[in-house]
């Protein structure tokens, strides 16, 4: 540190700005200049909070919806929504047009006005879903309800549950997906694994009255099929087995290697599921199961045999021997 | 897409608009209209940041405590965070006033005055116990020192741990919820949960000098019952085993149906315990334990005999075999 | 609460107002009074987004970088990035200071600029080495691209990735580590924690190409060393299996005791590695395995034997028995 003459502190932050933004032009789609196309993260969910108002008008409390006024508000958020929204899927398309043409620059005159005007036919598509998505989510909240003893009421789900929150999101960003919106659906669910400890792939095919109860650790893959009436607990994983690789030794995407749920199938906490298997309906998967084989028959219940434990008793108040800890202790 | 000519688009707001507000006009207890009642998660939320605040001046460096000055910046602060928690318990026990009611509308004019008085009387008898908490939370800030190896100072815990967080909020929350206080208790605990991924219901009942390491995945039930110098680690779930119905099938709520764990006990990562057990004093649980009966020795020590493991060695450098991955992949 | 006279609620806010502030007056170092020390937690994250904005510019959204303009826009942010982190810097060595020489006060008239000075010269020596830490980071997210079949870019990676925000934020708060300031690191990887549930205790070593799938619940301990191109998934700890104490019975703080792995060594989902072990290079640990040994032999590939599962039928649409579920319900 001695070596920081006052002479060099003063050419520092040239210094460190040349070497930065030399770094910065060589980069190859992975500096983000200009301010052209790339969604804007705060954005995209200041919006995606916008349209979780709109399902569920007062819940965050920051929009003061009154039955005098209802469709003056509903409708005057909405119109927000549309031009916000528009603006960021505006921008993924552009990026798209950018990346798929192997361009430096973003779209220029002549393809900015296209990737616009689909950018609003997008938004516009999007939104006349948000009833039925908004009755998908009552249908949700009504199985949270049903599944989980220590709830007392809907608005309670509403306002806190990380469950609910995490499947809202990802019905919403679960439409962009489908509509093959690059960028935007991936932010939204990343955001909702950040709020909630729920990681579901934008890609995941979820059906009716689903409930997932506490959380943190559920990991749901992109190629994930669930049918309806699901319900799992924390920590519950339905991941891939195996990635295949193309000759060249490059991982092979978008293959379909995550599981099918079928309808009214529970799994416990810590389950893990890997690869294109089937669970039939009505199938009960018991908690830290290990699964990697399709449950063909309706109605299974597939219980681990508990791992053999040892109990000993310790002498009143020894101290701890590290010996005593082994393969127990963190 | 290309069915949205620009008639369509130009109705479309006021179409979307009324098929929202008729959906949210027949919502049974889903929607919440006029402002009225419901607490605003986000000022909820604010008052609690500020609780924390009082309880350790100066750590989130948002508010400047000086000695000089110390008497008057703390009154000040406490005295915004009564009106604003008595405001926020107002909404709540309107609320529930609306609820138990069936009504479909706020309190009125006989009602209102009455949650507002009991609102307040309620902050006044919970802020009444700051002091208490803080001692509380200076023994949980004790407990983290001595358990932690990689801590270095009682400021690194407060300013820094997710544990400590965890638990100084549900210390708060759970007055909350003794005092029957709706909703309140439940977006404070939601909020840890997603600060910190530890998912403590407010019921919880929690003794004195209590540890959590790391945390994430943390799951502890709403009726579990935890003795003195309790220590738990990452990913360890205090949960029920069954959930009793109704003769309708409906679940049986408030029940009590998670673990007791008495003094001294410590429960090492991914551990899970089931059901209205009981752990005797000064036992340990080890690290990924399945635990559904209780263990009435006290001092025992419960391992589980780890998994047969097979280890092979690949050729070199051989491409990676999908097969050879069976069971291992994610 | 009918406790509560008119009387006594004038009288409360003093009455708790003293009773907290001669708790705090009291406490050993834990009130934080005088502002004087002790980094600002907000000011801190604040700073640290802003040096990912100039790892990866224009990603957040929030600056606009343009081409044009690229050298000011970057230069001015760096150096608005000096001011801020050597202002926190600065807090964090007087608050050495002061706690290492147990003076209850701030740094006085002859040590504040010392610090102060100090603060400089370390913020620019770090900030000297974030053109390092952008290509390292390149590696990495070259590795994500590499190792997860669902990424379609790198923009995907820097935008939304909770692995890349992970280890971006490790990679700096490292650095700091190195430099022992103390409570800044650990503030910068628990607001990483908070966001990803990913905690990597910032005195981790971690190799080049390095690649966190999922995250939630992964847990690297303080004395991890970890070897290029190495990947890991959710759940996985590198923990230590004991904590030596001294004669007093106290935590020896520091020792080494968290995992070694060498290059290119793959953990799956939910593994568990404990102890100052060493996995050696190019082994493949499966998911769940719990390890407390070193493997030696390269090339290794570790599984468990999954525990017995027991599959049974249950008659159709049957209530479920609560029995049923032992062992298998939260």
């Amino acid at each position: 540190m001695k070596k920081n003459h006052p002479v060099n502190e003063a050419a520092m932050i040239p210094e460190i700005t040349a070497k930065l933004c030399a770094s910065y032009r060589q980069g190859e789609a992975v500096s983000y200049l200009d301010d052209q196309d790339l969604p804007q993260r705060e954005l995209v969910i200041e919006v995606l909070e916008q349209m979780l108002e709109l399902l569920f008008p007062g819940y965050s409390g920051c929009v003061g919806f009154r039955r005098d006024s209802l469709d003056f508000t509903t409708g005057e958020l909405l119109s927000r929504v549309r031009h916000a929204l528009a603006r960021q899927l505006g921008r993924a398309l552009c990026y798209n047009c950018r990346v798929e043409q192997h361009r430096e620059e973003s779209c220029g005159a002549d393809d900015m006005p296209k990737c616009r005007a689909r950018a609003e036919e997008m938004a516009d598509a999007f939104l006349r879903k948000l009833p039925a998505i908004r009755e998908m989510l009552l249908l949700d909240c009504q199985a949270a309800l049903d599944g989980d003893p220590a709830t007392r009421s809907k608005d309670e789900i509403i306002l806190a549950y990380p469950g609910f929150k995490a499947i809202a999101i990802h019905r919403l960003a679960h439409e962009l997906y489908t509509a093959k919106v690059p960028l935007v659906p991936r932010i939204m669910s990343e955001y909702a694994h950040t709020m909630t400890g729920i990681d579901i792939n934008p890609g995941a095919t979820i059906g009716r009255s689903f409930f997932i109860d506490h959380g943190t650790g559920v990991v749901i893959g992109e190629t994930a099929v669930l049918g309806d009436n699901v319900k799992l607990y924390q920590g519950v994983t339905l991941g891939a087995l195996s990635f295949p690789k193309d000759g060249c030794g490059h991982l092979i995407k978008g293959t379909k290697r995550h599981p099918n749920l079928e309808d009214n199938v529970t799994v416990y906490a810590g389950a893990t599921i890997l690869g294109d298997v089937t669970i039939a309906h009505h199938s009960v998967i018991g908690g830290n199961v290990w699964l990697t084989d399709s449950i063909p028959e309706p109605y299974s219940r597939v219980v681990f045999t508990p791992a053999e434990m040892s109990i000993r008793i310790r002498k009143n108040n020894l101290p701890y021997d590290p010996l005593l800890f082994a393969g127990a202790n963190i």
